[in-house]
């Protein structure tokens, strides 16, 4: 076998490995999709925890805790579904921004998910609500940071 | 104050009561579009699985027990967005009997809970592809009978 024939085998392997690796959406409306919904129970349950914080909902240790325990789960699945080139189209708000610079985009996400994780902790600890102001804030923090650079 | 002023007062804090521990979302369409998110990701993820038990994909224990795992939250997460009424109107695809037979669902929706919770105890024992089978197949059983019965 030619050389150059070895070497277009080889380029066609590792674009098939790189593109199964990837493949985790079928297409990009799915990517979208999935974003988004991770998107819409995060804002549900931010938003519970927000009205306790606020003091305009009763503090129920337990329901709080399983909000941000599931924040911080939310927060960790896969922030590949941002980085799918041609995702900035269609029914999006996101920007191309995030996987034009996806160093700088995982960045400000793992900075989300750090305030999930420690946001959880607290409430595993059981301070009341007066523990919770500043974590929660972080997150709250780390939510308009990311929206800011990544979204429309 | 006469009886009926007191009986019609105590009506109207017995309904603000009960409004208020319904009040989980703010409109029909919070509830449609939360309960969708859900479903969403149970999809995304469910669709991985599926790709691995049909040999389509190759088994990732870690990434399994992740995927069964986060089913496993996302099947406990609060069913009551399906019993608000009205919800079986508008964006969804959900039937009214949810909500009008409120045990019934409950009950087809607790089959789904506790074949997640031991598709992810499988998967976390880490027997292997062969070990899966079974315990995959129970969540997609009770995946259809829900949507047989609640899905238009």
């Amino acid at each position: 076998m030619k050389t150059a024939t070895r070497i277009a085998i080889l380029v066609i392997i590792v674009v098939l490995i790189a593109s199964v690796a990837y493949a985790r959406f079928a297409k990009p409306q799915d990517a979208i999709q999935y974003r988004k919904a991770i998107m819409v129970l995060i804002g549900q349950h931010f938003k519970r925890m927000g009205a306790v914080i606020k003091g305009q909902a009763a503090y129920d240790p337990a329901a709080f805790t399983a909000d941000a325990q599931l924040l911080e789960t939310l927060a960790r699945l896969p922030w590949e579904a941002a980085l799918e080139p041609g995702t900035d189209r269609g029914d999006t708000t996101m920007l191309a921004a995030a996987f034009k610079k996806p160093s700088e985009f995982k960045a400000t996400a793992k900075n989300f998910e750090m305030a999930t994780a420690q946001l959880a902790k607290t409430a595993m600890e059981g301070g009341g609500v007066g523990s919770l102001k500043a974590p929660f804030g972080s997150v709250a923090q780390s939510c308009k940071a990311c929206h800011k650079a990544y979204r429309k």
